[in-house]
């Protein structure tokens, strides 16, 4: 149902209909920005919040053509449409933001080792291997990952020592077979904590660089979000910033480019992976920042000047809101009776998902001058919304 | 295309597709809350961002109950929907927020200032008038208003002394009588400055009151709000307030409520207008405030706990980009490399609209410590979509 456009503004498409596209719809309708959706399926998060949206597969060249018509730009609210589609689609004229070239970083861990490498960017000790004396040789503990299709502890092992290999290894590599992907062997990091940097980079290379953030994850999925990190040496903060803008610009990054990083306990920074699009540890940016990573991711794939990425408060708590292993006790929309009464000024995000197990739902953001102040309020709603409180009899 | 919906939501019905609409969507995309839109037409600014939406008219029964079948509240983006249809919705076992009985007051400008002389609520002396004698009577200057009807400087005739009366009257006449509405006189008040009060009400009696501010007419239309008022005396403040708390409670207004006011000469408050729904003079809570008004007009009308209405910066000026005489050098989308990299702290609202000569298309919030620079901020922003700026030599 697209309508003639007086007002000059491009439609943005944005393939992929979870929540990250939801939560750029609300910037959008600020800006005035129209968005073109292909969702997955009709009734998912963002497709809910967009009105002008496709139901296909992402992965159908035709099905990108039909939704990317007439729209100057495409983005992503995920990393997954092939390579080869969208180098098509740069034929046809579209500007795809992230192009390719640099999506494809984000969607193989080989191809972002090997850059990395490169660059000189510091990264775990990695190789490619591909047999059990290849691990071997390696050395432990080390972790396995597929070098594509990994997400949120997903294509993941961790090898303590040689005696785990064989059964491990055995899973490992008839994981990555049966995608047809390859095996990568990175060193495991005793990291003293993890941080996240991230920028928003335009095509004409204006580049906002948001605080550096510590996260903190649960069983392979962000959890917690602490910004800026705490107890941070600058010269560690710049450090980690200096590599995200190096990154950004070196593999031409258009929008947000989240670097998840360890802090290891000898004071470096390891990149750990890339994220080309609005990340859950920018999340905090919604009512934390001048500007929301979301806005300003907007921005920079439409070549607009980006927004501050200040923050607004000393500190700011993101906490993600999962479904528990018993998702009936958990609570949506019927936790906020308690939730907003208790803090007046806590901010929350429900992406219109039905709770499952381990299933990102939603966050909530805390701002304020004292952090434990902030992580009690942050920590308490997004656990009840969970159902680890007021449940413990049931 | 509604969706059965496992997070718990209530479908929130909205009567009216422009721009307050089209600014709940923000918040409710947040929220999780789904909404379902009546639009005058296609395309209007709230349909562009709500995906689940009608196209009808508001002034039809069947058409507001079939949009709010099977939603437990509705809601408003303006305040033209016939009180019977609201009675009649209510009877079906719609919750009607606000409701009819509130409604009228911000419907019919007779009604209003009878229950507020009841309630002893300081008001313009006023009468309705039947006659020129009864304006004579009346006294001048004076201004003349339909009851029902009038926005944004229409329906109003300012008339300074008994020489500019005969014609002036024959007018307002003839726009009651062809309108079926009555006429009011009031006092020509000799004030200071406009100020606004702004608060949200919850059915359960729950009032989240934001600071006063001081708001700018141009030609009867808002133009520039500082919040919060400079140089207002707490005193004052706490009068606005108080008499806004108690309009709201006496009236029974679930939702937003904004009173408009006169501060006068003197140091008192007197009530000008009384409008229920989000209201111009609250935009700079969309990024001054904890909580915007319009999530504040969602979560009151829900019957959800009310967020925190405190500032977040010391001033927040907020200015609106109308359409200039000449609407082809108004600028909206293609106003932003300027306006955006001059001010990268700069928050822009645009609805979606085309420029026409005087129709409000967008907004511009700017906060800080300084408020003469904020002013300029704001100001220079909103000149330069305008066309006020740039096109001098055009």
């Amino acid at each position: 149902m697209p309508v003639p456009d007086p007002t000059h503004a491009p439609t943005l498409a944005v393939i992929g209909g979870g929540q990250l596209a939801r939560m750029m719809a609300e910037p959008a309708a600020a800006m005035g920005v129209p968005l073109r959706l292909l969702a997955e399926a009709e009734g998912v998060s963002a497709a809910q919040v967009i009105a002008d949206h496709q139901v296909g597969d992402y992965r159908d060249l035709a099905t990108l053509r039909a939704v990317t018509a007439g729209c100057p730009v495409v983005t992503f609210d995920h990393e997954h449409v092939p390579t080869e589609h969208l180098h098509a689609l740069e034929a046809d004229g579209i500007a795809v933001r992230p192009g390719p070239d640099a999506l494809v970083h984000a969607q193989d861990k080989g191809v972002m080792r090997k850059r990395l490498a490169e660059l000189g960017v510091p990264c775990p000790r990695n190789a490619i291997v591909a047999t059990v004396a290849d691990i071997e040789a390696f050395g432990f503990p080390c972790v396995l990952k597929t070098t594509r299709g990994g997400y949120d502890g997903k294509g993941v092992w961790f090898v303590r020592s040689v005696d785990a290999l064989s059964e491990v290894a055995v899973e490992a590599f008839a994981a990555a077979d049966a995608s047809g992907v390859r095996l990568l062997a990175e060193e495991l990091v005793d990291f003293r904590r993890e941080l996240s940097a991230l920028v928003a980079r335009s095509p004409s290379g204006q580049a906002a660089s948001y605080p550096i953030v510590a996260s903190t994850q649960k069983d392979g999925i962000c959890h917690e979000v602490v910004a800026p990190a705490p107890d941070l040496s600058p010269e560690l903060a710049g450090q980690a910033q200096e590599i995200a803008l190096r990154i950004a610009g070196a593999l031409d990054v258009t929008g947000v480019l989240a670097v998840e990083l360890f802090e290891t306990n000898d004071g470096r920074v390891l990149v750990n992976e890339l994220a080309m699009r609005p990340h859950n540890t920018g999340h905090w940016t919604q009512d934390g920042a001048v500007t929301s990573q979301f806005e300003n991711h907007l921005r920079a794939v439409l070549d607009l000047p980006l927004g501050s990425p200040a923050p607004r408060a000393r500190w700011t708590v993101m906490v993600n809101i999962l479904g528990g292993p018993d998702a009936t006790v958990g609570r949506l929309y019927d936790g906020y009776p308690h939730a907003l009464a208790r803090d007046p000024h806590l901010r929350v995000h429900l992406y219109g998902k039905d709770l499952r197990p381990g299933r990102k739902v939603g966050h909530v953001n805390a701002y304020g001058d004292d952090l434990d102040e902030c992580l009690e309020r942050a920590r308490h709603a997004a656990a009840w919304f969970r159902g680890d409180l007021g449940n413990e009899s049931e």
